[in-house]
């Protein structure tokens, strides 16, 4: 069990169903966002912080001894507004990391890392980036730097390649992608769990029907995802159509994101 | 859903378990044989047509948006038949899709395109052909055909090496060739609904314990096989004798297959 | 079913979990031990035998048509010991094996001949070997005389790579490597009930949730092992102090056993 | 050094330049094309023959050893006339030296199997077919029987994959697929002279700077081409325009092949 | 040929060897570098341009219709400076491209993204990202950007790990990664040649006997490096001292860059 | 420059033809066989050993740093011949090397640890073990061994897989497996010379036209071997029968060794 947790992006909408549900990884679970925000409970401590503030993020982390990084944006933006949250964020946070020893993190990552790849093709933790926009490219260097903070200073990351993290799967792409909360749990359960982590990249999905990833290289850490987003098909097929074939949302494992313009 | 659904060689083993089940799939389901036969219910359009005259399938294909190809000789035979069937055939039916803009296509081809891999290697899609026998070539023929249209025309197939289809498995085999009906009607289904199918090899058998193929290529398809042939173990040794180590049902994926001649 | 089944090392840690469980495979069960015990029921032979011993070795296995060679030495010991047992003692039972016609053979190899890999890496039959003692040098031995057996005389060997067979799985590494008496029951049964078998290795673990090893290739077998280590963490978690990241026990497949120096 | 050995297409473009520079190879060349040409030299039988003619092949193969089967359409063209000459005309050569017993053969396939691929990709014997025509797949069905006949009657075939056989390259993408006569020539005779062929797929490509072929796999042959198309570089460029980038010459390993449409 | 190709870090020493190299590429050469430097010759523009300011990128690029880009910080610094110019620059730079419509760049990434993987380990272009320090993770930023833009925009860029390009190898572990300039100038030859470049990782070291990297995947390009390492041996081992096996000079494919601390 | 190295079995038909070439490779060289021989030149010592016999390999490894292991039994022979030079003698080298701290061997395994592998098929050092007799074993074990002394305790080793060291190749086999002693030379001298060996396979073949073997994945030694069998295949084909296609030295890898009996 972890002395302090903290848990970055936790007003986010990620954060906010999950900075709940890990109080029982740590004996003090610390939760950080860019926006103000109240926690249920008692036991949380809350700090704001934006991660592009180095010196702010020092005093974050300081006393952790594990970090569930879910913050920075999370969508297409201005490269500028990419780069200080999710570059000098990253950064940052690995520099605090480093010198106040915390030993093990789970990155959110995403599948925009590898965007560009076809619907119909697998892909395993050997699959080349093909980011598809500055926030998929945010992610690469996130996971490089982890790499690096893993080979150089002994720092084990999980990359977490998340795939659509919601209450339920929302049009037919998430049949693929979706995350269940409670999947995502258990996986950070299994990553701070596990005696030695290493730097794996993993595929953030739950158990789905239909599945463009392959985490068997990750089978070390003992997740098995139970959620299935095929239970909720009739729900999705209902309220959203169904892509043309070659509609981008159907070609690339990364969907619309693939026709976001670069954003001035 | 589909206007009109074609299903070829409904009159056959594997179409006439199937011709009743795909229903749902369209409104018109237009049924074909090279043999007479009447068709149950009322929805079913029959057409009788023999797929190697070319005018024939031209005008059994207009007005279908998509094909479910059962159609032709699947055993070994001689090969002016075979080409006339599975040669000739499949080039007037592709031929055919073209001209009406059918755009997606599941093709029966066998695992006889590769049953002469051994019954102790596991393929992907990847696997070298080995045909066991003309029939097999013919198959082999098909998947080309198949994957010239996809790339020039955009006509989308799967290519589905049906294992052994039957209500149930007949032999020691089978335990490991079996695919269930309502595994094959799954799999229509699945092939019909992605967005996006591409052209995928799909090895046909169910959730079978013993198994020689790897279908984890073709995941985003969202199939999940139900059925195990292991479930009838005891029925299959009580009627069928165990074949040798070296009996060629035991060596070859393809089985007796191997042990055809070429008929003359 | 078999004429005679023999079971070498019965007396051993397995062989007393397991010598009752295989009665239905053949007619006769032909148990043996370096050591003297007393078999349980009335069909089984018992007769004692020092696999070092050549002529002892070849009319122990007169008379039987299968075997599971459990025996020798299983823990890291001094070479001599080791040589005698499970080097001479392999070599005198396929000689015997070869001049008795036997055709087929479960070897207990053991998961450290590849003890070396870290525990984040997923090993398949490919996997180049690592043996981590000279009893896992002693296994890598056993692999190689049964493959040239298997390639020259034809004579067939499951190479089971054993993880940790016991009635639980008793510390964190276990949670990955056990492999419960009910698995390697059925694993016998799929070895001796496949019509033809080769010389595959298998990786001896049960359905455990954390996983470092791939038996895809041998899906052949149709063994789909049943228990999961995960069922009995709690337990486990009590009893057995987690292992720090840089332990051996968490760092290397082999564990603890990466720690033996050379027996003098 | 074989007794007879049979060319056919021996008037087509490769088999001109072949013909008289493969007598070291057998005591006796037997030629034959369609056409009706007159063979340079003494020792060379000709015969003219259609290969879609099952009885006239018969008797072409009759006294052969060998077979470099050049024959049939060498270009895209109308479906009935490829399956007469490279779909019939395959078989019955096949099944000539099925019953002729001719034990070796070299199959001119073509790139066109894998017309499809980027031309920025490095293609293996493992490379999927992509045909990029019907002729294309006419060559399919070619390496399909091929593989049937070596697995089920020990005929040997080398499946040269041709790229360009001209005197010299001529544009752009022949600076990489270029073959020359001489390769070509050097090709033959290691097919002839190797103890045990098997069924190889060689891609026909000299020793270019560009290329995309890897032959890797068939090294036990010892073939080392010597010719490099980049020698030709400059009068390419003086003679043809270099392709835009987007021009099917330039993305697609088959080039212009591409762009035909199904002739009728 | 082109219109005008710009070259960064002109005035750097790869830059610096390179200027007067290329000449004959196109009918222009500008010249960039963060430093004031003199052009050789007449026909070069020069420009001096801080790659971190975004409007003085956008005017560097107009006119041009290639980029060779040699310029930013190329050993390991400050993270600050290291963002300013390789992380900024880079978006920069393509920005820059993108709205001029530059469709092909030579980005000089560099070993140092894979340099922690063993010197024993052979890699390809499907390696893992494995920086061996901020600079290394700066140019895995950049490859990610170039994908981006590529995948997205259409613009080709050829990613060039380079090793140690000097006029001679300097220490042992550049007997495996020296670049000659000779070969680096044929290389730039090639990337603007080739019809159809993509985005290929090209390792970028001379045809040294002692080799680490795979450029199989490259051979489109048609690269036949002429240099080699060996040649300098002498030189070499007469100079510089030969590293312990434990040294990471001798154990890291990134050498001593493994041991430079984050740089505050 | 290594202070002392030991090369054993240097009467034999290798160690013969080496023993003066590695003269500038250690200030002294130490010759052993267990034949009585007499050394050319002054500066080599002789100590006459049997490698079964731990004391006296203790005593003859004492003072050196290097070791190109030649000794041991050759060709098939008795098990009990085998495991006394080969089994034992090589686990008394190596408890003798760890013990005096010797840090790099050369192991002269052989290629009979791959010998049933067809001759068409390509290898790495990821091929699986097929031994082709109880050389071949015994040779697995000495591979086995050595990769256990590397993980444990930091010896190197490389296994060189001998293919046929002759003067000359003198059968048609050869003409893919000979090893000219220039390049074996060549070839010790890498070894040693290199700062980091690891324990890597090498494929001991020279640079034969016709090839089995894969060394790329040794790239890093920088080994170039020269020589080619090619050169003298009119004196093979002069002097050897071609064999025929079906003949064990046509088929498999190691040759006529797949038909050694178990000797008695």
């Amino acid at each position: 069990m972890m002395e302090r947790l903290l848990i970055t992006g936790a007003a986010g909408g990620v954060g906010a169903m999950m900075r709940n549900r890990l109080g029982h990884l740590a004996q003090h679970v610390r939760l950080s966002d860019i926006a103000d925000f109240e926690a249920e409970g008692e036991t949380a401590e809350v700090i704001q912080c934006d991660l592009g503030d180095a010196d702010g993020v020092l005093d974050l982390v300081a006393g952790c001894d594990g970090i569930v990084h879910l913050g920075g944006v999370s969508v297409e933006d201005r490269f500028d507004r990419i780069r200080w949250a999710n570059i000098d964020g990253v950064y940052n946070l690995y520099e605090a990391a480093r010198r106040h020893d915390v030993k093990r993190i789970l990155f959110a990552s995403s599948n925009h890392v590898v965007g560009y790849h076809p619907q119909t093709s697998r892909l395993d933790d050997r699959a080349p980036l093909r980011p598809d926009g500055l926030y998929g490219v945010s992610k690469c260097f996130g996971e490089a730097i982890a790499s690096l903070y893993h080979d150089k200073f002994g720092i084990e990351t999980a990359l977490v390649r998340i795939g659509s993290c919601f209450p339920e799967p929302k049009d037919h792409r998430m049949l693929s992608t979706w995350l269940s909360i409670d999947d995502l749990v258990s996986l950070v359960e299994c990553v701070f769990r596990v005696p030695r982590l290493g730097c794996p990249v993993i595929y953030g999905a739950s158990n789905n029907s239909m599945t463009w990833w392959d985490n068997a290289h990750a089978g070390y850490l003992g997740w098995t995802p139970q959620s299935n987003a095929e239970d909720y098909r009739q729900e999705v097929e209902r309220s959203a159509q169904i892509p043309q074939p070659d509609d981008p949302a159907a070609v690339y494992q990364g969907g619309k994101f693939t026709t976001d313009p670069i954003y001035e």
